[in-house]
C-alpha cells in the first residue's frame, strides 16, 4: 500500500484532514437481460428515491449557503425526477424488453436528451442538461458509485482531483477546503495559482493522487516539500503538527511586516504587490501586506457565465477593487482569453498551436466590441482609486498604439456623455513576448510602464510549452537569456523615467528575488501569501551586492551555473 | 464565372498549361432500394472491369517509369479485384437485400477491412489497405467521379490542390508538372518550398483554387505576382508568353553569374549557398551557382518509409551529396522531426502546442538510438567532402554540449572500428529559439558556427504560429526586434572568430538581403533558384552603405518603418 506520494509543492503550508475525491465516477453500463422485472422496477424506484433525497438535501444546503437562485437549479432537477412522462417509459422498457434498470434509464433519457437538444428553444435545451445531470445521479445510485457533491462539503477536507478547473474551484466551499492535491499540473497551473490565492497548501502533479487515495483517507499535505502522506501513523501526525506550528510561528513573524515598507538592507525601496483574480481577493492582499495590486486578471469576470459580462457588471467589480485597495495602485490587465483559456459563449477557431495563436490583445483588437466595453467600465471606475491599465500579449508597437487609440476614444466619448474619468490612468503593457523585450527601448518611449509576464516570456523565449511535461525542463526562469531580457526591459524603462514590474511566478520566487533586486526591478507582483516572506527576504539583501550578483549571472552560460551562484551568495 | 484568382507568389516564373486537380472526390453514398437486381449486378461488373483496366494501365506505366517494386503495389490491387471471395458477397448482397451496387460494395468491403485490420498479422493489415484503395476506385466508377492518378500524368499540367503533402509531391512526375496552385499555405509552407526546389512557379493560399478550377481548364500561373488566370483569352495568353520570355531572358542574364563569386559593389565577399532536401537537389544547386549547401534537411530520408532509415542508407545519401558538391561546404542539419512534421512509424505524444513541444534536438537527445545512427552515417560520409553538422532547435548550451558529446563518442567508436572520419567537421547550431540568440555570445565560445533559422525564430520571437492565418500579420521578418537578434548572433560569432549563416526564408528575400549584408551575415542559404538573383542584387549593393542602413533599421519602432527605409534606400 502506498503511504506517501510526492508531487510539486505548489502552495505552502501544512494540512491534516480527510480526503475528498473530486473525481467523476465511471458510469459505463452493460445491457443485461433480467427475468424478475418487478424486482428491477423496484431497484429503479429505490435509486430514484435516493437521488431525490440527495437532491433535496443539496437543494436546502444550497439555499442556505449560496442563496435561492442557486437552489433553483436543484428544484428543476427534482421536477425531472418526479416527471411521470420520463419515469413511466423507463419502467415500461424494463418490463417489455426485460432489460436492467441502468440500460432502460440510459436508453430512455438519451432519447429525451437528444430530442430536447435538437429543439430550437433555449428552454428545452436547458431541460436536456437537467435530464443529463439527474440521469448521472440515478445511474450512480444504481451502480452503487458516488457522485461528488462539492457544494455539500461540511467538514474540513483535502480535495483530491485529477486537475481542478476554474469552475470546480468556484463550487468549493472555501471554509472547509484545507488543501488540494492533483494528479497533473505544475507550479503555474490553475490549481496551483488558485491554492495560493486561497492560502491553502497544495501539492500538484503527483501523477497518482486519484489512484492512491480513497474518499475519507486521512491525509497529511505538505505544501512546503510536496509530500502527501496517506493514512499516516499517529507519530507522523504528531511530527507534522509540530511542523505546522513552526510554519505558523514563521507566518506570525512575517506578519509583523504587514504594514512595513519593502526595503533592502541598504535602503533601496521596492514595491511588493499582489496578483488577484476577483474583488474577493482584495481582503487577502491587504491582510498580507500588499502595497497595491500588480495584476488584476480580469478573465474571471468572463468565466462561469452564459454571455459576455456587461459594462455595469464590470464597472462594479473594478470599482470594488479600486475602493477596496484604498488608493493603492491597482494594475488591471485587459482580457487575456484564448490560448488555454476558453469561454463557452465565445467560440474561437481551433488552432494547431493555441499558445502561438489568436489570444489576448490580438483578439481584443479584432473584437473591439468586447474591448471597448471593458475599457469603458475601467474608465468609469477610474475615479474610485489609483487605476493603471495594461494590455497583454503585446508583440508590436502598432498593437499598443491601436489599443491606446481605442482607450482614448472611449475616454473622449465618456467625457461627452458627462461621465467623469481619471486623467492620470497609466497605460502599460505586459512584456511576455520576446520581440517586445528586445525592442523595449522603443516601447519605453510610448508606454507608461512595463509588467514582465514571466510565465509566457519564458515559454516563448525557450520555445517550450510550460504545460508540456516532455519539455518542461526547458522552463528555466533563471536562464541567463531570460535574465538578459529582464534587464533590457528594466534598463529601457528607467532610461525613459518609467518603471518596470513583474507579475509572473518568478517575481515571488526566492532564487529570483535577489537577481531581480540586483537587476533593478521596481515592482514585484505575486500571490498575496508570498508577499511577507519576500519582504522579509529583501530586508536581508543588499541592493549593491545583488547588482554585482546579477551582473555575474548575466554572463553565466547555463541555468545551473546561475542557481549555484545565487545559492552561494544568498543563504 | 471567375477568370482570375489571386494567391501568394511562392515560387517565381510563369507557366501556361492545363489544370490537373489533385483533389479527393466526394465518395459519399446513399442506400437505395432497387428492383432490377440483374441490371445492378451488371453495373457493378462494369465498374469492376473499368477499375481493372485503369489499374492495369497504371501498373504498366509504373513499371516503366518507377520500376517493378512500385508496380507490385498495383498487382496486389488487381488481385483484390479478381478475388471471388470478395466479389461474390457483393453480388449476393445486391440480390438478396435489393440494394444499390454502391451500398453493397461499401458494406461488404467495410466488413472485410474491419476484419483484416483487427488481425494481429502485418500481412493481413496490408490487405485491408489494398481493399480500401480498390474500393475507392470502384466506387468512383459507380458514382461517375474521377479519382486522381498523379502517377499517370503524361502531359504538361499545373497541379491544383487544397494543399500538397510531401507524399503527394513524391508521386508527381516532375517532367510534366509545370506549376502548383493550392487553396492554403504561405511562402514557407511545404508546397511553396517544394515548388522552389523543383524550379516551377507556384501560387499558394488562393483559398478557392479547387473550387474555381475544373480538370482541363487552361491556366496561366504567374509565380511572380500570385495571379492565376482561368481559361484566359488568346490575347492574355500572348501577353503572358511575352512575360515568360522576359523572365527567361532575365534568368539567362543571371545565369552568367553562375560561376562568379558573390561580392558586393565595394568588394565584400559573402557566400550564397542552397537549401536542399534530397541528394537529387545537388544538381539544381550547382546549376544555380550555389557555393555550397547551407541547409541539407535530412527529414526526407526518414519520410515515406515504414521504419527508421538505417546507417548504411543514410551514409550513402550523405556521401552522394558530399561528393556531388565537389568539396564545397555542405551543412547538414540533424533530424528535425516533431512539431508539424510526423513520421508514421515513430508515434509521438499528442501535444497541445506542438511547435513548443518535443521536437528536433529535444527528441534526438532522448531517442539517442536514432541520433547516434545519423551521426555515425554522417561521420562515415565525412571523408567524402566538406561536411559541417548543425543541430536544430538548440535552446540551451547544455543541449549543445550533450549533442557534441554524443558526436565525439561515435567518432571515437568509429576510430576504434578502424573506420576513417574527417577531423575537420565543424559543429554548429541552428539559432531559431530566442534564448539562443540572446545568449549567442556564450554559445559562440563553444560552437563552430551559427545558422539562423528565421522561420522558427520569427514565430517564437513574435509568439505567432506562422501557419495560423489569424495571426500571420505578426510574422514580421523585418521587425526591428528580429533584426536585433540577428545582429546579436552575427556580432557574437565574429567576436569569437566564428561565422554566421542564415537558412530561413529571409536569407533569399529581396528586402532582407540589403539589411543582412549590412548586419554582416557571412552565408546566405536559400532555395537554389533564388541564388543568382541574390548574387545579382548583392553586386549592386555597397556593404558600407548597407551597414548604415542596417544601423538605422535597428532603431526603427515598427516593421513598416523598416520596409519604408529599405524601399527608399534600394531601388
Amino acid at each position: 500500500m502506498t503511504t506517501m506520494i510526492k508531487g510539486i509543492a505548489a502552495s505552502s503550508g501544512i494540512s491534516i484532514a480527510k480526503a475528498y475525491r473530486l473525481v467523476e465516477p465511471d458510469l459505463s453500463i452493460e445491457k443485461k437481460t433480467i427475468s424478475d422485472e418487478s424486482a428491477e422496477v423496484k431497484r429503479l424506484h429505490r435509486a430514484l428515491e435516493e437521488a431525490k433525497s440527495q437532491l433535496e438535501s443539496i437543494r436546502n444546503h444550497a439555499e442556505k449557503n449560496l442563496g435561492p437562485d442557486k437552489a433553483a437549479i436543484f428544484d428543476a432537477h427534482l421536477l425531472v425526477l418526479n416527471d411521470p412522462e420520463l419515469i413511466n417509459p423507463i419502467e415500461e422498457k424494463i418490463k417489455t424488453d426485460h432489460v436492467n434498470a441502468e440500460y432502460a434509464l440510459k436508453e430512455t433519457t438519451d432519447m429525451f436528451i437528444s430530442i430536447f437538444e435538437n429543439m430550437d428553444n433555449e428552454y428545452m435545451r436547458e431541460r436536456a442538461a437537467d435530464i443529463r445531470d439527474v440521469t448521472k445521479r440515478v445511474l450512480a445510485e444504481l451502480l452503487n458509485v458516488t457522485v461528488p457533491n462539492p457544494s455539500m462539503i461540511s467538514e474540513e477536507v483535502i480535495v483530491v482531483a485529477e486537475d481542478l478547473t476554474p469552475s470546480d474551484t468556484a463550487q468549493l466551499n472555501r471554509t472547509y477546503v484545507k488543501g488540494f492535491t492533483t494528479d497533473i499540473g505544475g507550479r503555474t497551473s490553475h490549481s496551483a495559482i488558485m491554492a495560493r490565492s486561497l492560502e491553502i497548501p497544495a501539492v500538484v502533479g503527483t501523477k497518482t493522487a486519484t489512484t492512491d487515495i480513497q474518499n475519507g483517507d486521512l491525509l497529511i499535505l505538505d505544501g512546503l516539500t510536496g509530500e502527501v502522506h496517506i493514512n499516516p501513523t499517529e507519530e507522523l501526525i504528531e511530527t507534522y503538527k509540530n511542523k505546522q506550528q513552526e510554519f505558523e510561528a514563521q507566518l506570525a513573524e512575517w506578519a509583523k511586516l504587514v504594514n512595513e515598507p519593502s526595503v533592502s538592507k541598504d535602503g533601496k525601496r521596492v514595491e511588493l504587490v499582489a496578483n488577484i483574480g476577483t474583488p474577493k481577493d482584495v481582503e487577502g492582499a491587504l491582510k498580507n501586506g500588499a502595497e497595491g495590486v500588480g495584476l488584476f486578471r480580469t478573465e474571471f469576470l468572463y468565466m462561469d457565465r452564459d454571455e459576455l459580462p456587461g459594462e455595469q457588471f464590470q464597472f462594479e467589480a473594478y470599482k470594488s477593487v479600486l475602493e477596496g485597495m484604498e488608493g493603492k495602485p491597482v494594475v488591471v490587465r485587459t482580457l487575456d482569453i484564448g490560448g488555454d483559456k476558453k469561454l463557452s459563449y465565445l467560440p474561437l477557431p481551433e488552432e494547431l498551436n493555441p499558445f502561438l495563436g489568436f489570444r489576448a490583445i490580438r483578439l481584443c483588437l479584432e473584437r473591439t466590441d468586447i474591448f471597448r466595453t471593458q475599457l469603458r467600465a475601467l474608465l468609469r471606475a477610474s475615479v474610485y482609486g489609483n487605476l493603471k491599465i495594461m494590455f497583454p500579449m503585446i508583440a508590436t508597437l502598432d498593437e499598443f498604439r491601436q489599443a491606446k487609440a481605442i482607450f482614448l476614444e472611449e475616454k473622449e466619448k465618456l467625457a461627452k456623455e458627462g461621465i467623469p474619468t481619471s486623467d492620470s490612468i497609466e497605460l502599460g503593457i505586459m512584456v511576455e513576448i520576446p520581440s517586445t523585450a528586445v525592442l523595449a527601448d522603443q516601447f519605453a518611449k510610448e508606454v507608461d510602464f512595463f509588467s514582465i509576464g514571466t510565465n509566457d516570456l519564458i515559454q516563448y523565449t525557450m520555445a517550450a510549452d510550460r504545460m508540456n511535461e516532455q519539455v518542461s525542463y526547458l522552463y528555466q526562469p533563471y536562464n541567463p537569456s531570460i535574465l538578459r531580457l529582464v534587464k533590457m526591459v528594466i534598463d529601457a524603462s528607467h532610461k525613459e523615467g518609467k518603471w518596470t514590474g513583474m507579475c509572473g511566478e518568478m517575481a515571488g520566487d526566492e532564487t529570483a528575488i535577489p537577481l531581480l533586486l540586483g537587476l533593478g526591478l521596481d515592482e514585484f507582483s505575486m500571490s498575496a501569501t508570498s508577499i511577507l516572506k519576500a519582504r522579509s527576504l529583501i530586508a536581508k539583501l543588499s541592493k549593491a551586492e545583488m547588482e554585482e550578483l546579477a551582473e555575474k549571472a548575466l554572463n553565466m552560460r547555463t541555468v545551473d551555473e546561475v542557481i549555484e551562484l545565487v545559492k552561494n551568495a544568498v543563504q
